[in-house]
């Protein structure tokens, strides 16, 4: 089959690779249905990540259980599912206490920008769907598997309260499903750190009360100052760059949230600013397999579309442009259909 | 009066000071019943953080109304009261949330090791006692000023939970605290990080039921192995240095909490590091505040007895000797009476 492939900065491309086959009793093999390009995908795509030689790429993936190991339990052929991108046994004690991206046995997905995926640990990994999906809900459903899991994260992590006031920091599509978390948490106020029109309008149909355009010591004043000089009781840090999450700490109420999701590059941060700033800290990668039911559940019912999230449709054979509208910030994030 | 003044590194004496007057409507003068010598007291005792000139020291404080301004409510002459060693008007945003120790109006106390003491925001700082107690209750309700209050505050932000696996890392006088708040808060485990038999016996007299003696990596290898290689619950860092901090983080399981209750000195964090090991964290001054009323409610009924914390009592003229004791280690926490 062909496969999408990382050969260095800028490099990507759509070639021949080997089908994945089982290799363990607790795999499965899935047929993708729908997947995607990440924010992530960009740091090795730029250069600014290594990669070890050529490198499959994807770790965002819905689709249809095509095979299933003899020691998978409660998947069926042909079942339509869900995986996070991270595969976890869900059961050990990081599992058991709903850290599933951090299980004991976790491995990162890597290989989903492809028409076939080899699933580990596919029992605890996996979720299934009541019944195939319409395809109408594919891009919302597959969107669960990671940024908006990722976005949900950020929120419950913030600690997003009723009638609470949530900043998000960063406009990317993370931030996008921040927002649209915050509102179904049931925020109060959700004001956008924002500087793109296009992107401000699409929070703001997620549900951003607010927009902050400025940046940096300005951003935090003009935040500080809508909340008459108390800061914010969550915030949603959804960037990862040292200034983003300096942004994030300098609007945080004290005693309030600052929930992190965005894989830090560079960021130092000093014990006596934290200590003195008086704040809870809490970030990672998401535990998407722990929201999953939920937000299937939401999305099948029509109760929630973050499938507005996805700006781009292409084909998977052209995955090399989506990197490229990403890359060049002509897209928010590309959906790629095999 | 006479009072404790800090002169340079060493060099404490108990000389003449102005005698406090009211100088705002909402100020108090109490009448010091007891007081002590904090392990930060140390820290520009050791010339490890600079003084601008003598410098009045203390910050622990019990004792009885003397004068109140006119401003003042809720408090009469002669009561028996305990603030906390941040003065805080318990009326702002901060406050509000529970987080006194970061009040719009804080101001750290600094003159408490005295006879008498101008205390600022009264109505918001001082907690009365029904009665005036026992005298035996005193160095109970003094511990409750900061040292206990700071103890429980690491043992309530890192959500330790009935039943729970603890880590104290810390055998100071807040080390000490951190395992009886523990255990009052229901722990299962409490596992403190010590290499000193005295400190290591005080603290299985305040509940810890077990003690790792290694420091560093060794230290975690054990309690990650007296953990089945999860690590702990709950951690509490009474400490405030770098190898205390990162000691805490490495047995912290993922998707615990980190309480960090010691003033941090020189302590850097890889955001990427915290990113992995994903843990909540929270940090600061010890809203005592918010905890006195139950701390003070548990002294007097007898319900709980931080006294033993105090291994040395002197008259408060002899202070000198007290920041030498505990200097030198031969004193964990000197109790100070006027």
């Amino acid at each position: 089959m062909q496969g999408t492939v990382l050969h260095g900065p800028g490099d990507i491309r759509f070639e021949e690779v080997p089908e994945p086959r089982l290799e363990q009793p607790t795999d499965a093999i899935v047929r993708i249905a729908a997947t995607c390009v990440c924010g992530s995908d960009l740091w090795p795509y730029r250069g600014l990540q290594d990669i070890k030689g050529p490198t499959r790429m994807g770790h965002e993936y819905c689709g249809y259980v095509e095979e299933l190991g003899p020691a998978v339990h409660g998947l069926r052929k042909g079942q339509f599912v869900v995986g996070s991108f991270v595969n976890s046994d869900n059961t050990c004690p990081a599992c058991s206490i709903g850290y599933q991206s951090s299980c004991e046995q976790r491995r990162f997905v890597s290989e989903a920008q492809s028409p076939l995926l080899r699933v580990a640990h596919a029992g605890g990994t996996l979720v299934p769907a009541p019944e195939v999906p319409d395809a109408a809900l594919l891009p919302g459903l597959l969107a669960c598997s990671d940024v908006l899991g990722t976005g949900w994260y950020a929120a419950d992590a913030a600690r997003v309260r009723p009638g609470g006031t949530v900043v998000v920091v960063g406009d990317g599509a993370v931030g996008q499903m921040a927002v649209l978390a915050a509102r179904e948490q049931g925020a109060g106020r959700i004001i956008v750190m924002s500087r793109h029109p296009l992107r401000q309008q699409l929070a703001r149909h997620f549900g951003a009360t607010d927009i902050v355009a400025e940046r940096g010591a300005e951003g935090v004043g003009a935040i500080l100052e809508m909340t008459r000089g108390v800061g914010a009781d969550s915030v949603l840090e959804c960037v990862g760059t040292d200034a983003a999450m300096h942004q994030a700490l300098g609007v945080t109420r004290r005693g309030g949230s600052m929930a992190f999701v965005g894989v830090p590059h560079g960021v130092q941060l000093s014990g006596a600013a934290l200590f003195m700033s008086q704040l809870r800290m809490e970030g990672g990668p998401a535990p998407v397999r722990r929201f999953l039911p939920d937000l299937m559940a939401r999305v099948l019912a029509g109760r929630m579309d973050p499938s507005p999230v996805f700006d781009l449709r292409l084909p998977l054979g052209e995955v090399a442009e989506g990197y490229r509208a990403m890359d060049e910030r002509r897209a928010i994030k590309v959906l790629l259909m095999p």
